[in-house]
This record gives C-alpha cells, sequence and structure tokens, in this order.
C-alpha cells in the first residue's frame, strides 16, 4: 500500500528533511580565548617600533571602573600567554587568589641588547666570544630599554588602561638579569620583581657584583622579589647555580627593611620548563596575603 | 627674514607632516593567541547539541601530514584555555618535553548527570540531600556521556582532525571521578587518564569499592595513570584524602601488570588552585620517556 503524497505535504516532507539536516549538521567557528591586544607602539627612545601584547581581564559589567595591578613581561613571545593564562585563572571568582590583572607583554626586537646591563663578550662558561657575528652582539642596552619603558610604554598604558599603581616587571633569563638590574638601580619603577633564572653569569657576574655595591646594609626597600633558578649550572656544570646561591646570601646579609622575597629552585626543571612553575609561585608568593575586597 | 613658501613646498610640508603622524601612530589590532576552534556537535546519545573546543599545534609546513596523540577534556569551560597553553608550551621546539597535541574540551551542558556514574542523593559529608531542586540532581549518567564520547565525540574528531591513536582523557573533581570510572568499565577508550581530585565521595564511595571488585590482582592493564588531590579532606574534615590514600593503597595492592601511575598530593593548594599544577605534572609523567622523534 503506498500513500498518496500531495504537492503540499512534499513540501512539508522537505521542510521536515532540511530541519533534521539543519539540527544535525555540525557547526563550527572560531574560539576566541582572551581579550587580548597587539599594539605597535613607535619609540623615540629606542628609534624603532616595537611589538607589545596587552591582556586585559574581561570587563566587570556590575564595576565598569574597577583599575587593575599590570604586570610587564619581559619575553613577551615567549611567555605571555603563559601569563595572560595564569592571571585570568588565578583571579577566577572560584579560585580567587590574586587579583585580576592587565598583563603587557614586550616583544624582542633586539633581545641581548635591550636585557643586558653592559656591552661584554664574555660567554656563558666565562670565556670570550670573538666570532665577528655573535648573538651577543649588541648588548648593554638594558639602560635604555627601561628608559623606553619609563617614558614611553608606562605612559601609554596608563593613559589606555584603568590601571592601579600596584606594577610588577617580570623576566626570564636575560629577563630575570633585566628584572634584577631595574630593581638595583630603577627600584621606583615597580613594586614586584619576579626573576626566573636569571643570567647572573653576564658579563663576570656584574649585576652579583652590583647587588653587594647598591644595596647598603638595613636600608629600606619596600619592594617584593620573587627569583628562582632550576637544573643550569648543575646539568652544565657552570657557576649558574652557585650565582643564584651567592646572590641569596647576599640578600640575606644586605637584611633590607621592607623587602620581602623568596627563592625557588626547581632542580628538576630545565631552564625552558622552570618558568611555568616559577611563574605560578612567584604570583602566589606576591599575592601570598592578598583578600579579595 | 621669512622664507618664501611655494605652494609646491607647502603641500610637501604637509606630506612631512602626514608622514611624521603616520610613523608616531600607535596601532592597536586583536591578538589571536591560538588556532582553536569552537564547535556545536548534536549529539543523538544525549539528545542535546554539545559545545567543544578544539586546540589544534600549529601546522608543521615541512611535515603536512604530521599526527598528534588527542587529550579529552572535561570541564572544558574551566580548563581548556589551560591545557591548549601547557601543550602549546610544553611542545615548542626551545622546550620539547610532551610531543605536539590535539585538546578536545567538553563544555558541560548538566555536569553532575554526565559526570557521576550513579543516582545518588549523599552529598559532600555522607549526608541526603533531601531538598526536590538540588545541584546534585539528576545524576548517574556518566556511562550514557562516556558512550557519547565513544560513539560520536571522537569518531567526529578522528574524522576531521590528523589524529594519532593515542588519547588521553582527564578531568578535575567529577570530572576526575568519571576518568577513573572510564578506566574501570572502559579501559580500552583510552591509554592516558588524568584525575586531578576525583570525588571519590560520591555514593558512599562508589567508585572506590569498584576499583577494588574491577581490579583483578595481577591482571594485565597497559595503561598510565595520573591522580592527585590537595587540601580538601584537611581544610574540611571529610574523607576526601583518605579516600585518595585508600585509592592509592588499592592500586598497590592490585599490582596491575603494565600499569604505570603516579599519585600527586598538594597539600598548599586547594581544590581550584591545584589543577595548574597537576595537569602540568601529569603531562610530564605520562611524557616523562618521550623522545621527540
Amino acid at each position: 500500500m503506498t500513500i498518496p503524497v500531495s504537492p503540499c505535504s512534499k513540501g512539508l516532507m522537505l521542510l521536515f528533511v532540511l530541519l533534521a539536516l539543519h539540527t544535525t549538521a555540525q557547526k563550527i567557528s572560531p574560539y576566541v580565548q582572551t581579550t587580548s591586544k597587539l599594539l605597535e607602539l613607535p619609540s623615540k627612545v629606542l628609534g624603532e617600533t616595537r611589538t607589545i601584547y596587552i591582556h586585559c581581564p574581561k570587563a566587570d559589567s556590575t564595576n565598569p571602573n574597577k583599575t587593575y595591578p599590570v604586570l610587564y613581561l619581559m619575553d613577551g613571545e615567549s611567555h605571555f600567554d603563559m601569563l595572560a593564562q595564569y592571571a585570568d585563572y588565578l583571579s577566577r571568582w572560584d579560585v580567587n587568589v590574586i587579583p585580576q590583572m592587565i598583563i603587557v607583554g614586550i616583544v624582542n626586537s633586539k633581545r641581548t641588547r635591550d636585557l643586558t646591563p653592559t656591552e661584554s663578550i664574555i660567554n656563558y662558561f666565562g670565556q670570550p666570544d670573538t666570532s665577528k657575528v655573535s648573538w651577543m652582539k649588541p648588548s648593554g642596552g638594558n639602560e635604555r630599554f627601561l628608559q623606553f619603558i619609563r617614558e614611553e610604554l608606562k605612559p601609554y598604558v596608563e593613559r589606555h588602561y584603568k590601571t592601579q599603581p600596584y606594577t610588577i616587571l617580570a623576566g626570564h633569563s636575560f629577563g630575570g638579569l633585566a628584572s634584577i638590574y631595574c630593581l638595583l638601580t630603577h627600584a621606583d619603577m615597580f613594586q614586584g620583581y619576579i626573576s626566573v633564572s636569571p643570567s647572573l653569569w653576564w658579563d663576570r657576574e656584574y649585576v652579583l657584583k652590583l647587588t653587594d655595591q647598591k644595596l647598603k646594609k638595613g636600608a629600606p626597600l619596600n619592594k617584593t622579589l620573587f627569583f628562582s633558578d632550576a637544573s643550569e649550572g648543575v646539568s652544565d656544570s657552570s657557576t649558574f647555580h652557585t650565582n643564584l646561591l651567592k646572590f641569596d646570601a647576599v640578600l640575606a646579609a644586605k637584611a633590607m627593611t621592607g623587602l620581602r622575597y623568596q627563592y625557588n629552585y626547581y632542580p628538576k626543571e630545565t631552564h625552558m620548563t622552570e618558568p611555568m612553575l616559577a611563574y605560578y609561585d612567584a604570583l602566589r608568593f606576591i599575592y601570598k596575603d592578598w583578600k579579595n575586597p
């Protein structure tokens, strides 16, 4: 037996088929993780345009004038996604152990130039690198790079974003060296300093010696500092780890008034895996006593 | 003295001014972190359309046919960004401790229904929750949820992405419970299992008892399992932590052939901060002996 199908019910059937197809079809679209921006910022100080990544917390509709601390991150191309994700996750309402933060990632142009304090050709193992073209050249531009942050980048961020006065400088390796150098020479620029595996070996321990010279015993230094290292110096028998121990000993001996600091050693991590744990621990340390207001 | 300005040089000056303005202007654009997609997948098994986040490694132009292990993550809305960032970072050429992976985040619709193995109204402290409307209701749909993964989600992912046979199931809390339940009842579905703070308290330790029943001493179970807990049960005097210790003891007593497992305890972390460390440690543990081919 066949049921006669009128043109009308045929149309109806087609509609059902189309509807059925529609409801069983998968839809795929881009997934937008976070509210981050890419800024091209021309710098007179550096004579070049710098790429900056800026990550903001999701807007709080109940508090549109809310302001945020700002973390300035060196090696933006390496660790910006990490810090943005850490800051978002740890400040979620159901995690809630640090405040929501703005993350500003500075992408390198000439990394060795910007993140080292002196001109030097002495390599990781204390030997002169006399090759004409070397990854160590040029070097010694950290002073100018900090000037760029102070006079151009920070004012831009403070003009365009809802910032709090509390700011953090964070870096890894040469960036860790630059973070300590900034604390020693321009402590007023930031309140918190994160230095993950600082390259204290640079220029025959220049910054290690500077630490001893600059810090006057018992003097006030109302800052927070987290520093760390991993298997460097153990895996490669360089002075990397002993330099960190010396730096830690200098801080202990100087007993600066108001300085809150923590040194973490991660012997199971490499120079490159360490940032994942160290940046987590650094944020937890800086905001140890923080309570959501 | 005034220098006469011709219309032409006026135009030239204007051009210079415009050029100067152009070179000092900041440019801002969206920052796209990762290559992730949002999929709306209709499920016949569940009778609803499910939202799925899919993260792929950046394409390798030197190896366009490269395939990847796949990690299936429960509570996608909570931990997808984290796992995507961890997988990308740890597989970078200069970090290189795990393979590049595809992360599939399953967003919850009815979380308690999908991630619990039995219907139960016994709450975290072992008391019946008799309220008509409760976050515990409905429950007991984990079997059907695993069927959805097995029959619909995995086939979709394997059809549309360059997958390897190696797959991991990862979850936290109820998701951790579901991960262990899957290992006990459908071990073939995955090769690796991650269970961060599993809610072994569910239904008077149902899954804990099932572990003892299902695992036959010395039987083959060629799987990798990472499980962990944090301050739960210490901070709240529940049986959370003692349940984990019991589970660990059962695994030791059963001495399954081929089972590689690790239990991490994070007493300083909360139920919600723990995933940041546990997912890191889980990936490192699963790929402990991995070498980039």
